[in-house]
Formats: C-alpha cells, sequence, structure tokens
C-alpha cells in the first residue's frame, strides 16, 4: 500500500486534504493509501525523496498552518519532485470545547497563531474575555482541550471527531470563503494525462537585467498562457537574488504551453518543472491549442512546398 | 514626543529593527520616539491609521516572527498607509538560557515555531534529545526560560539582556546570511525626498486578462525601471482575483519612474502608492533621469518651433 506523508499532526487542515485528494481516485492514482503524518513540511518532502515515502501532502498557498514560503522554498531546493495533483479546501474554523462547556465558560482559548488571527473579529465579539495561548497546529491545541490545559480550541471541522470534542461554534472565520490550496507530490514519473482544465507551476531563474521577468512573462502573454499566480522568492543565501513561482492554465503536453516553456529554457538561467496537474477551481479550461496546430500544419507545407 | 508601534512583544526582532530606524535619525525624521509594543501587524497599522500611533515597524519580507503576507494584505486593505523608511536585519538565532545552564542541562526548548524551523539542523547537531514547544514569539520563549518553563529558548540577541538569560551559543540559524527586511509607516505626507538609491513599493490590481501582468511589467522594463520584488496576492474574499506586490529601485519624484506610475494608472484598474524611500541594501542606484531630461527638452523645442 502507498504510504503519503502530511502535514500533521492528525486533525490538520492538512489531513482533511489528503482524505479529499485520496477520495478522487482519477486524479492521483492512489486508490488507498497509508497516511503518516509529518513534523514540517520540509520532513514531509524529504520522506518522499528519500523513497521512504511515496507521496506527500503540503499547503501551497494561503496556509493556515504551515508557512507556504517554506513549501516553496522545499520544493525548489533539493532533488525535483512534481506536483500530480492539487485540492481546495474551505477555512473553515469550529470553536471546540470539552463536552457541557458553556461559552460563559470559556476562561482560556487555544490555537496556532495563524489561525487565532483568522478568527480574531469573532472572538472579540464572542469571547472577548478569554485569554488565549499559542500552540504549534490546531490539533495540538484540540489535544490541549481534550486534557484541561484550555477551555476552547480553534480548529478545522474535522479535529471535533478525532479528538471526541464538542462544537461552540461553527464557521467562525472572520474572511468567510478564504480556501487553501494542497498539492499532493512524488518523485518526477509519467505526468498526468491533460484533462482540458490543468494548471502547471514552475520555478524560473533569470538574470538580474533590467526587464528580464517582463520578458518571461511576454512569452507567456505571447501564447495565450493565463498566469494563475507569480511569486519572487529570495534565493537562500543571496540576499537580492529572486527566482520566480509561476502558475499557469494549461499543461505541459499542449503545444502552446511547450513552446512557452522551451522559450524560458533558452533565455532563464534555471527553469524546474513542478508539474502537470487537473485544476481543483473553477478557473476555466486550459487554453487552446487549436490556432498552434493550424500554423504548423501550414508552416509544414510551406517547408515541403506544397503551398505559399 | 512622537509614539510609535512594532510587532511585539519586547526583544523580538521588530523592536531591534525600528531602534535601528530611529538610530539613523535623518531617514525618518524620528530623533527621539516612544516604542510601544503591538499584539499583531494588524494591530500596529490600525493605530497609526486612527491617529493613535504616529508610525508603526512591520516586517515586509523573509519574516522570523510575522507572518508576512498579513503585512501586505494589512498595507492594501483599509485606509493608505505609506512607508518613509526602511531596514533589513540579519536573521540571527541565539540559544538562551538561565545563567548556569550547561548544554547537557536543556531537556526542553521553546520558541515561535518559524524560529525553531530556522534551527533545526542546528538542534539536531547539538540538542538532539531536547522537547520541543512552541510560543507566540521568541520573546515569549524567553519570559517561558526566565520563569523556568523551559530550559532554552531560540532568541534575537537583543533578548537576552533584556531578559536577563546567558547565551549558551550564538548565531545557530542554519542559514547564516538570511536577512529580514522591515517597513516604517506613517499616514500619508510629504514623501521622503530622492537620495539617488531609493525604492519604491506599490499594490496594482489588474484586469484578468490574458497579458495584463506582461503589460504592466513592461511598462517598467520600456523606461529602465528595475523590480526588486514581486508578489501576487489572492483579494481576500475573492479566490482567482489576485493584486500584486511590486518593488522596484527608484523615487516617485523621478521623471522615468513617475511615467510608469502614470502609464500603470491609465491601464490598471487600481494602483496604490505605499511609498519611496531610501534603501537599506546594497542594490544599487535609482535608475537615472538622463534620458528622460534630455527627451523632455528635445521635444519641448521641437513644439515650440526651435528645431525640427
Amino acid at each position: 500500500m502507498p504510504r503519503i506523508a502530511y502535514l500533521g499532526p492528525e486533525g490538520t487542515f492538512t489531513e482533511q486534504a489528503v482524505c479529499r485528494l485520496l477520495a478522487d481516485s482519477t486524479a492521483t492514482g492512489l486508490n488507498t493509501a497509508e497516511l503518516i503524518p509529518a513534523e514540517s513540511v520540509a520532513a514531509a518532502l524529504d520522506a518522499v525523496r528519500s523513497g521512504e515515502r511515496d507521496a506527500a501532502c503540503v499547503p501551497i498557498e494561503n496556509s493556515v498552518e504551515g508557512s507556504v514560503t517554506s513549501t516553496m522554498d522545499a520544493l525548489a531546493d533539493g532533488a525535483p519532485l512534481v506536483a500530480v495533483a492539487e485540492t481546495m479546501l474551505p477555512v473553515r474554523f469550529d470553536i471546540l470545547v470539552r463536552e457541557g462547556t458553556r461559552a460563559e465558560d470559556v476562561r482560556t482559548i487555544t490555537s496556532h497563531p495563524h489561525a487565532l488571527a483568522q478568527v480574531r473579529r469573532w472572538l472579540e465579539v464572542h469571547l472577548p474575555g478569554a485569554a488565549q495561548s499559542a500552540t504549534t497546529s490546531t490539533s495540538a491545541a484540540a489535544v490541549a482541550v481534550r486534557d484541561g490545559q484550555a477551555d476552547a480550541a480553534v480548529c478545522s471541522p474535522l479535529a471535533a471527531e478525532r479528538y471526541g470534542l464538542s462544537v461552540l461554534a461553527g464557521q467562525v472565520a472572520d474572511i468567510e470563503d478564504a480556501v487553501t490550496r494542497f498539492l499532493l507530490v512524488r518523485r518526477p514519473g509519467a505526468v498526468p494525462p491533460p484533462t482540458g482544465a490543468d494548471r502547471t507551476t514552475v520555478v524560473v531563474v533569470t538574470g538580474d537585467a533590467i526587464g528580464s521577468l517582463a520578458r518571461v512573462l511576454n512569452e507567456f502573454a505571447l501564447r495565450g498562457v493565463n498566469l494563475t499566480r507569480i511569486e519572487s522568492r529570495p534565493i537562500k543565501g543571496s540576499f537580492g537574488e529572486y527566482r520566480f513561482f509561476l502558475d499557469f492554465a494549461g499543461h505541459v503536453a499542449q503545444a502552446h504551453v511547450g513552446e512557452a516553456l522551451a522559450a524560458l529554457r533558452r533565455h532563464c538561467q534555471d527553469v524546474r518543472f513542478l508539474g502537470s496537474f487537473p485544476r481543483a477551481d473553477e478557473g476555466g479550461p486550459s487554453g487552446s491549442d487549436e490556432a498552434f496546430t493550424a500554423a504548423a500544419e501550414w508552416l509544414a507545407e510551406i517547408r515541403s512546398g506544397g503551398r505559399a
């Protein structure tokens, strides 16, 4: 049975994400798997690199518990890994308590600092007197409540059943429709086939000449490739040097995507492919190869003397 | 006396940053000031917006304790604020203990999760047996050690004197030359004058048409403006819509920078100016206006009939 590492401990949003990825077995080719929590994103990825695990599920955008920048750095450094699936989870927080605890009994509330920050306004209104403390994860907060070290925890819905707690209040996030995106990554191998609505992600190192990033984006724009995300990250150990994380609609098997990537390869210092996989959002279809195919046929006819 | 909010509590890297900014009084116009810790980046900025504080010091890039993405969102939303100065601090961690504690006595070690992550390899080698726990800040870890709740803390160098602790080991960060950047922000007012080596920062919302970001970057590239950072952030409450945080060399008072910003204003949905201020790094001078000035003079002569 394949073994999948995820950012633990049990009951985190990342466990919820990996469960959803496995339920959609066509996306992953991993119908059943053993789920094993990892201490950090870096540890989860390194366990895949070493072969100890077959895949890892990690947050990549807008995460509650993981530092997403650490995920990006961990994917860009070290032996190559590629994403084969993504999923998105609404950031939903519940206030969990031991059974029988009422709101007026809550003197202390605990969670990961990022989670506390995302329910700050709700707490100000509904539990203004409760003292706040920090844990390393939302699950650790649930454990603290179960063990009587705090009265209430801010957690993912999954944590209630996992740790035998009651829901004092549900859906308390200040921003109602925030979403976190997760990737399932493996060692390089067969790329999942195009579905017509895919996303591709790469890391690019350009020279620091003026206009070098504009040139990269022009290569995409000229071929009708729609960017969905861009982020520059300082290259570790050399402040001032940057690499760019780019997500865009389309699949590496498509002609217009492939031609854009080949162009980057020609004029960038480094291009690392981080995967093509089905999109989890309603962001619309991949761009079309139709015009590229027609133009290639036209060129072939010209070259063979069949037309002018 | 002006009052400056910073991401607290006392002894954090942000306090160290604001002390450095005040020492360089020409950069800030704030020779002496009262420093008041704030609970979060958002709280620090809101205190400036409301007039309760005169300025705030917050981490903006590569931070250890603050979530930097939360700083960016807090600057882009709400009433406008502008940065008037920046400073950079090396990310230096020391292991702090109560006086007399030896390495072999350390059974428990505590800090902010981001700080523990950045000394992970050092701890594996030097304190492999110590149990780790999390606090909300590196300063809270120093307090925990002082109060006997843990044997060692991973802290900024400032925390040792602040909390009366001893240095068991200095400079233990896994990456030696990591740097965090901080901004000093105020309510909009006079822009600091150009120094010849400045940075300007803006937030831009483009339409989601293919090539809209490439068009933005081309406006910079065509005028010789050198980007130093770019990041897309989802706009809160509408996943899939993005705004772009752009840092670049130069000052809004310069012709080539002003012309580029005016071009963005013409074809972007929104452009928010977040400040022009002296660069804290050795990133080189602002671009030159020389060619712009000569061309403007030439055009004026043409228009007046003075030449052709």
